[in-house]
């Protein structure tokens, strides 16, 4: 195999071939998408402006805890198989650069032809939130015999999920996942009817055995139907499209503010003078502004 | 009575006033905090800056569901006390805005000497979360009998709780108070612990009959001796200070954005072209980001 380095292609180029459904050309496209170099930012922006009329026509599903990633033999399994591309996702400086970097990935591969997407999250600070606000589906997925399960679960998770699928139980973990099972589902009901109207389900499976997973497929497939019927597919999903542009809105102002290393030697002294009560945090607050519009427009 | 506007004092008036508990003086000098006149707010900032040193000294106490305003008689028996100082809190545009007042009011009752802050909130929008944000212990209080009882609860409230009550425990309410009471316990249990060391514990009471009241006084004793001793009080206030600091240029910082009417109208094009897939949602942030850099440079 010869491994140098590919030269760069027109933006035209793997437009075409994503469009076609190339993989390969995929494969290199999404390159485009991750790569920070300045050159490669503006063909991954071309590509992703042509190929967007042609992204959408997928079913979004957004999986965490997940241990697939983790089960290297079915991954090969799958990544052998014509119909399925597996891609690592991108990881980067900022979450919001993460989001951007897969929800283009996501868009990519819609244009690509595929109808499917799973984008799992290992579950590190906000990302799960981030693949909530781009998938159509969250599904939940934890280990049977993990000792005390709903104590593990971070804050806010199980508001999003749309079903919680339980692995391992096969073996000794049957009887564990079953009062698992029914933790999980005491637990949903605590939470408001999502606006989904869907109400979240809880099952078994054990991946490894092949038990129970036609049975989460089921589901997403009563899912699906539902939110296409009552119109909250649509709207979330327009919701969602909005919603990542005030992301970076609000991201790109913090980083304004927070990106100056004069601002950030001023915050750290203000925090010091409000721990000691010589200012008041709504005072520091208009000084430090002040500070920056004065910056801003001198620049 | 006489009700004819009184006039302004001095900042020093009103400071001198407030340090020495003139509960007349400590009334005028929060309607400065809650004046949105130009010239209050130089004389309100003077205030909040001078009695600073001498604010902090107090258990703050957070409730929300609060029936305790809506019961009238019980206010009356308090207010008459002189050692109880009751004022409605401000309302306004912002969240924000709002917290700033509340909380500038509750240094300034700090200064003149009380030493038990109670903040309730009606529980509209984010206001939990803001009052959640400048109290040391968060009760929540519940009715019983009102119907699917954890249903009803906010996104996110129940996580904030460290003690939740459930008043009207008397009469035929009694049964299924305990009922609630269980169910609450249940569903604390899906948490993870929080940083404080303290577990959030579920009581039955009834305010009208007098009953379980002085269990939860004594439920905050206990937490308060925890985390006085385990420095999580400490820590928890300077955090809760900095980012007071924090929301203020957050929210500031989304003013200046958003409170632009040509950014307003712009976004709302954005939008459709958004939804109709004409521009990507990131590109989209960037063009309007750009635009308002260059608005902002030429102000």
């Amino acid at each position: 195999m010869d491994y140098k380095p590919k030269s760069r292609l027109t933006a035209a180029a793997y437009i075409d071939g994503v469009l076609k459904g190339d993989r390969m050309l995929l494969s290199r496209a999404i390159t485009m998408i991750e790569s920070n170099l300045e050159s490669d930012k503006v063909i991954a922006k071309e590509i992703v402006q042509a190929i967007l009329p042609k992204s959408g026509n997928s079913f979004r599903i957004g999986i965490t805890k997940g241990s697939i990633l983790g089960d290297k033999t079915r991954m090969e399994e799958l990544a052998n198989r014509e119909e399925a591309y597996i891609r690592p996702s991108a990881s980067g400086d900022t979450l919001g650069g993460v989001a951007n970097k897969t929800g283009e990935t996501m868009l990519l591969c819609e244009a690509a032809g595929y109808d499917i997407i799973l984008i799992e999250t290992v579950g590190v600070g906000q990302s799960e939130t981030a693949v909530h606000g781009m998938t159509d589906f969250f599904l939940l997925l934890m280990l049977a015999g993990a000792g005390d399960e709903l104590q593990g679960i971070k804050k806010g998770i199980m508001e999003m999920a749309d079903m919680v699928v339980i692995n391992k139980a096969d073996g000794d973990n049957v009887r564990k996942s079953q009062i698992a099972k029914s933790q999980y589902q005491n637990a949903l009901h605590i939470f408001p009817q999502s606006e989904s109207g869907w109400s979240p389900v809880v099952s078994t499976a054990s991946a490894i055995k092949n038990i129970g997973i036609d049975k989460v497929w089921e589901e997403i497939t009563v899912y699906k139907k539902l939110v296409l019927e009552n119109g909250y597919f649509h709207n979330n999903r327009n919701l969602q499209q909005v919603q990542w542009m005030y992301n970076n809105i609000n991201e790109e102002l913090k980083r304004l503010f927070y990106g100056s290393k004069d601002i950030e030697s001023q915050l750290s002294i203000l925090e010091k003078d409000i721990i000691s009560a010589k200012i008041s945090p709504v005072k520091a607050a208009q000084k430090i502004i002040e500070a920056f519009k004065k910056s801003f427009q001198t620049r």
